[in-house]
């Protein structure tokens, strides 16, 4: 029994030290720190595998369900890690691994997330935060200011006022669309006489107080699946969310918007919200958001502009007219783990008017109490870090220029790829640049040729053989591991045309280089050489 | 002309160096670093000033909404974070620090962090995660073993099967709540011949499809405040959150609970849930779970139970007993982010039947494809970071027997706490710890000796009084700096009395020593004996 007591306060003693006594500086987690701080590329270009391993094999890894049952040594569990988990993951800043949202990180946001592990503020309450909240709601309204522009007095009076937020911080773009839709809808169906409000009583008498049979949120059928997810959670449905077609350039056909209000409103169904979508996050492309706000107006529906991808373009006074409109929207979600640059984990929504957040506003006894400056009571998240810390340093450290020249350089770099891409025979530009993302694929000269005149069940048939293609080519690349681009499918040409399976590609990365992009093609060229079976159906369909 | 060329290509250039040369050792940051890494407490003890400034005071350094225009060099903006932020931050792993669900983390997940956060992983899909998405579905294996104990087939069968998902990681328990609610909303309203289902259609043609004129989710009255968050985001509504009163150990009474579900089904209410609370936020008190499982059973009701925070005692063979019934739940909420000592962030829900999450699956052409083993088919968020990894890590290093140890002991040590408030004559338990949360408040012992037999209507103006003494008194405490207790207000005792402040404690930081526990309580004793004019207060009441 004595015995037992003294092991018992050993491993006790041993459990305490993790908490109190630091990594020694030659242990193995405290030399990939330090690797990582010196060289962070250079220390996942050596751990990661490039080669591709098939999912099932890295699977294998990951099997056991059992929790452990004996402590590991930090440094075994390390290398662990090291070999199974890092190895296999993905070289997201790499410069060639360009099909995605992903880019490299500034060097001082390693340091400063860390000194943010280590604060572990909780931001749903100034309790667990204090200066972390007015620092987050600096943050907010200097996000609100870059998209509406409003006077100092506007921010004095509301940046810190205890009953409103010019917006919510969250962990990303999907959770700051559905917080839009959410004031949106709580808004339509607010509280009046007779009625406490859809927050209260909820949707089905929501609708009856109002005499409204059915709601729609129009978005362009470019737009985000996060979307469908809010219709989903919101309880409005999927069939609510109205797919306008795009025009050739992925934009919303307005005509066809105003047609659709139009006809929704002689069948009595509320326009709820429009959305105008500024980066798609296909070809990133930009609708028309003056004009859809005008049509917004006029059906008195929320409008809400998704910018996840494109809200940091405000920071370029060289391309922040593409976005003109934005100004008039009732909500702008804006990512600031894309085009802003701060690791994952970090987006946001801001409101054009500061009270439109008491539609979703809630309490509790030991927090958030009202008048409270707790930033929880507005958000849809409940405890949340501080990652508001990294984009408050971002904005200061880089500043607005500096962002200007990131976001120019990035789509000046797609401008670039985008005539290599025309210049080279075998090669389809699908969607231009608007932004730095396009959509391209290979298509042999001949072919490209043959299908500007040919007949459509021809192009048909083309077109399967050449989705194979794409498919396989990315494939092949992503495999081979030396570059990554990524596929979607998309109409070749607005809203009548078929869809096609392309190559997608994202170029926010500051560190790929115009030669990568050159390698990048000459890859692709070569591993669609490669597929002779594919190449010779090709050929006989245009020779039949 | 080309001068404006060679500054722009030298701004770009200092530009790119913030993404490719990292910090220098002897910078700022670099000795921030270094000083976190060998001493946290230190670091954060020298840095964050102990004593209360006023919130309206901290937000004078945060005022300006514009955007910067000339870049911080990282020193200085570093220096500015320290002294601005970091200064008025909460140093919420003090062992002092005992009012909220906040601890000392394990050392070896702050440099864990950095490699999470170079990494910059995107658990939505495998391309931007890789080995993530295994490790991240064996770690939700790993939890749903822990709750529901399943055999090896089962795990192997279910844990990577592309089609399914044992639950969803998440940034944190709100999210948690709102996806395991989302679920039992849309499995209740399920496609059936003639309908699609409410992910399709939306509530209002569910609630016709199938008859229902209103849903009804039951949960205790101490429930946590995401539960109405999550009724208001799903378009049911509070109302719809039918709060039962609990007995005196602030545990749902299951009669009431029987009484208002067959009153509800007699009025064609469909009771959507039942929601089960392991650890409540407040007192830490546990639902009698196998009983609620048996009701929502009968009732063919979800039965999810809310275990964000004492799911973790799952992990001790000792107290698991505790939380019996819990295996019986439909789908259970956990934070790895509380009691598993994860840093803020990380969240999850586990289903008992893996098939679950069909509900709220989703998909997009460029990823989410059918048949992907992405796992953002079946999260409420999109993109999100490698949070998991830091629970797997600890899992393996703290391992099931260490959590039980600190489990153990901050329940022991609750215990002990509570047996200095016994002991001590001036203080008043208000709440058993069941688990390592409690309450008490000041209650001078000649008042607590008069309120035994006193009327209620002077009980009622004496707890006025000791509200007000107890919310200076916490006040007080918390702006010396020394210590910091929450407060709340609950029911004295169960059902029918009024609502009474107390102190709430949570002491679940593995550092919290006894002597620490015995200074707080002789602090507030003194800050007590200082309310001179609340004391005569008491003293004429009871002389009266």
């Amino acid at each position: 029994m004595a015995n037992d007591n003294r092991d018992a306060q050993a491993d006790n003693d041993t459990l305490l030290k993790i908490f109190t006594i630091p990594e020694a500086p030659d242990s193995t987690l405290s030399q990939i720190e330090t690797q990582i701080s010196k060289n962070l590329n250079g220390f996942l270009s050596h751990h990661i595998v490039a080669t591709d391993k098939p999912l099932s094999e890295i699977e294998q890894d990951f099997l056991s369900s059992a929790l452990p049952e004996r402590p590991a040594f930090v440094s075994d569990h390390t290398r662990e890690l090291l070999d199974k988990l890092i190895a296999q993951s993905v070289h997201t800043s790499a410069p060639s691994f360009i099909g995605h949202m992903t880019s490299a990180l500034p060097y001082f946001l390693l340091p400063l997330s860390k000194l943010m592990v280590g604060l572990n503020q909780n931001l749903v309450k100034i309790e667990t935060s204090k200066a972390f909240t007015p620092m987050e709601r600096q943050v907010l309204g200097m996000m609100h200011r870059m998209v509406y522009g409003q006077d100092d007095n506007f921010y004095q009076f509301w940046m810190h006022d205890a009953d409103s937020s010019l917006g919510a911080f969250c962990s990303g773009g999907t959770v700051a669309n559905i917080t839009a839709l959410w004031v949106a809808r709580n808004n339509l169906l607010a509280a009046k006489p007779g009625f406490k409000g859809v927050s209260e009583e909820g949707l089905l008498k929501g609708m009856k107080a109002y005499g409204y049979e059915e709601l729609a949120i129009l978005v362009s059928e470019r737009g985000h699946y996060s979307l469908k997810k809010a219709a989903n959670i919101l309880g409005i449905g999927h069939d609510s969310i109205i797919g306008i077609a795009t025009d050739s350039q992925h934009r919303m056909d307005c005509q066809l918007l105003r047609q659709k209000c139009a006809e929704l409103s002689a069948q009595n169904i509320k326009i709820m919200a429009i959305v105008g979508i500024a980066g798609t996050t296909e070809t990133g492309s930009l609708d028309p958001l003056t004009e859809m706000a005008q049509i917004a107006h006029q059906y008195q529906a929320h409008f809400h502009v998704d910018a996840a991808w494109g809200g940091a373009t405000l920071l370029s006074e060289t391309y922040r007219p593409l976005l003109k409109g934005i100004e008039r929207a009732d909500s702008v979600t804006i990512d600031a783990h894309k085009q802003m640059y701060v690791p994952m984990g970090a987006g946001l929504v801001v409101f054009r008017n500061p009270k439109a957040v008491a539609a979703i506003e809630h309490h509790a006894e030991y927090i958030l109490r009202k008048g409270s400056k707790d930033l929880g009571s507005h958000t849809l998240e409940g405890s949340r870090p501080g990652m508001a810390m990294l984009l408050y340093a971002s904005l200061h450290i880089i500043s607005r220029p500096g962002y200007e020249l990131l976001i120019n350089q990035s789509i000046e770099k797609a401008r670039y790829f985008a005539s290599l891409i025309e210049q080279h025979q075998d090669f389809q530009l699908v969607s231009k640049p608007e932004l730095c993302l396009l959509t391209y694929r290979f298509v042999p000269a001949q072919v490209q040729q043959y299908l500007q005149s040919c007949s459509l069940g021809k192009a048909l048939q083309i077109n399967e053989v050449l989705d194979q293609l794409t498919i396989v080519m990315q494939k092949l690349q992503r495999e081979a591991g030396k570059s990554f681009v990524s596929r979607t499918r998309i109409p070749e040409q607005g809203q009548d045309s078929q869809a096609i399976s392309v190559f997608r590609v994202v170029l926010a990365n500051p560190l790929t280089s115009e030669d990568i992009l050159q390698q990048v093609l000459a890859e692709q060229q070569k591993i669609a050489n490669e597929q002779q079976t594919l190449l010779a159906q090709l050929q006989s369909l245009i020779e039949d």
